[in-house]
């Protein structure tokens, strides 16, 4: 809360001048570092979800816009609470598509149209999910670390996180039910409505889930749902960023009617932030609230991004783009595991995982040294040059314990010498503060 | 709610699978209408606010799309929560001196470039700012009638309007002053958190309020703030839909520094819908409350449109484009007054307002004919080819009581032609139910 909202609400001792929801949000922490790298502007930022500026579709998306306003103006006129027709349908056909590939099977779609909703990026539609299963004090699990973005839209409707344990392959199906079985016994299972999960190269961890939990975790949904659904909200937004390994069927797939299965996706990680088009795969029994909310939250979408988007698929560009991307990332995501190895290797109980696509990198420092905003690491980092993002920014605020010697590392917006470079600064600070 | 949810809360009657929230949200009622209006293609609809199809400006959204892709690839990056600082400061300067000339004043601008805040639409604004100030129970003045959007804002959250008599200037002063003084001895004053109002051309009702009514407004605000702030949220979408008299200086220019005044606008009217960027100016106290809350909503707007309105704005489109809509929305306005007159001018206690700008009249039949989905007049017209909007859905849930003999009209889209012959078909629908 500010300053000037408490000197407001002196002013009316009486009442509160905001609603309690109000009270219960509360911003970014990503957005004090982002403030402290603006002040630096020469600093090795590590820190951002940013996509590289090199790679934005500056040509795809000039054609784009010149074919479709060249057919209609409609573009340029309201769209509706669901969103572009045509997109939703191509970005169904499509996933279904690959899932089928990469399942090696020929499943027939068994998702409505309807249910494809359109939202200005993926936050938006985590936001209205939230909102619209959450009441105050029910709750959402999550790995520990997770993203935080939509922790903070869990926290923001007065909603709970509890964190599970992870490996290399992502939520551990046991530490779910085990969480589960604790809260039965306490008496706190109703306040449960949701799983969320990133299947595919996690915001912050880089790993995903195997085949194998996804359906476990499929499972335990399905088991657990005893006084209501218990959702899994699957945040795919990474999926096409895949440099190493097969592709993996999505949730969907072994959900094909969507009982218990909310599919997140964005264009903004495959394509362009700036644009801002997300989409979901909707349970049929929340596309009716979830369109409500839509209509009363922004009356829609911004339809003019949308037909954009629809132009590009139409032209087959987003399929070069992701290409061309992939080539792109795997030398930059390369080149921070060489640079990790050679520069943090021998640094005792100092571990990460290796993920197989994605923006992320999750380090793990030996326990006594702190990566948070208070420690000594942090700002050594910053004046020698470097950002990176404290890792307890990514813990729920309940069930596993917070790891304060962790940190979040992303290799979209740097080149490969600078992310060398970066992790050469990061590993010459922890010399320096264990000196 | 739907019938899925219903069945779905059967099998789990234990717990309810929605949040209380979600419960609150009802759609748009116009849905449903642009629903029956889609059945009928050739139906003339004098109901959506959709702006003219043929005034949509392609040529320049082309050439600023051009300008800015040459220059940089930076609007396909991500933006800020905030929205794009160039485009919030020429806006604000922009109204500034648009304020001091409808003043003929020099006052300096004493409105921060921080309290300038971009939304993807004004409604987004309006939903945010309703959900930032009212708690469950808490309560919004608005004309009776106003504008459904916000209205169904304000249900969604659990908020309560309360409808205020009108006449062809707005609101009456004495009527709010007196549904105050009612709620404070009701003990109810502290539940009031805001006076919603649409000072420009108001959606529904065309009309405006006078220089003095909007300073009377904004002192009843203040004197009732006896509690905790009152706001006045001042939704100036038309403002610049101007097509008689002069313009008015707006609560802006009484209240420079913002101390009760939430001023929202919007680009959908003035340029484009479907590019759907719109802002407000925002009283210091809430700036941080509300940016809070944007992170977690849809963590910032698409930076790509809000550039794309910028480069509008530099090379001088958006005022050439307003000029043209001023002439071509000034003939369509002429030609629905003009047939109201012709055909439902010899109608007892028939009447209408003559607005000065906007997209909306408001017609009120004799009270022995209701206009609603469930009376014989509006399946009358549609069968005979017209759309229009009931105006019962215009009404707030308490206060002033609904009037149910009346019509939201809007002459956005129709030509001069298809305005004069549906005002033919509703005149003639009237002479039919009235037999």
């Amino acid at each position: 809360m500010s300053d000037n909202v408490k000197s407001n609400n002196a002013q009316f001792p009486q009442a509160r001048l905001l609603s309690n929801r109000a009270t219960w949000a509360s911003g970014q922490p990503i957005d004090e570092l982002m403030a402290m790298a603006l002040a630096k502007p020469n600093i090795i930022s590590l820190a951002a979800g940013f996509v590289d500026n090199e790679t934005l579709p500056v040509e795809m998306t000039r054609n784009a816009v010149t074919d479709m306003l060249a057919e209609s103006p409609a573009p340029l006129q309201y769209g509706t609470n669901h969103g572009d027709p045509e997109l939703r349908e191509m970005l169904l056909s499509n996933s279904v598509a690959q899932d089928n590939a990469a399942a090696q099977t020929q499943q027939a779609c068994q998702t409505q149209l309807e249910q494809v909703l359109i939202t200005p990026g993926s936050n938006q539609l985590l936001y209205m999910v939230a909102d619209t299963l959450l009441d105050p004090g029910d709750i959402v699990i999550c790995a520990a670390p997770s993203y935080f973005v939509f922790m903070g839209a869990v926290k923001n409707v007065g909603g709970r996180t509890l964190g599970i344990a992870i490996d290399q392959q992502g939520m551990l199906p046991d530490a779910i039910e085990e969480a589960l079985q604790r809260l039965e016994d306490q008496g706190e299972l109703q306040r449960v409505k949701a799983i969320y999960t990133i299947p595919y190269y996690d915001n912050p961890t880089g790993t995903s889930l195997s085949s194998e939990r996804r359906q476990q975790i499929l499972e335990i949904a399905r088991k657990w749902s005893k006084y209501h659904k218990i959702y899994i909200i699957s945040d795919e937004a990474y999926r096409l960023l895949r440099y190493q390994g097969d592709d993996i069927p999505s949730m969907h797939h072994w959900d094909p009617q969507l009982e218990h299965s909310i599919i997140t996706s964005t264009f903004s990680k495959s394509y362009s932030p700036g644009i801002r088009v997300g989409w979901g795969y909707i349970p049929n029994e929340l596309v009716e609230p979830l369109i409500n909310h839509k209509s009363n939250l922004d009356f829609g979408s911004p339809f003019f991004t949308q037909r954009i988007m629809a132009n590009v698929l139409k032209r087959g560009d987003w399929d070069r783009h992701v290409t061309r991307l992939r080539e792109i990332y795997t030398t930059k995501q390369q080149a921070m595991l060489q640079a990790l190895d050679k520069y943090l290797g021998s640094i005792e109980n100092c571990h990460w995982y290796q993920p197989k696509g994605g923006l992320c990198m999750w380090l793990t420092l030996p326990d006594n040294i702190d990566t948070g905003p208070a420690s000594t690491l942090l700002p050594t980092t910053i004046d020698a040059g470097l950002l990176y993002v404290p890792g307890q920014y990514c813990f729920p605020v309940e069930g596993q314990k917070v790891n304060r010697s962790t940190i979040r590392l992303t290799f979209g917006v740097q080149s490969a010498s600078s992310i060398d470079q970066g992790i050469a600064i990061l590993a010459e600070s922890i010399a320096q503060i264990q000196s």
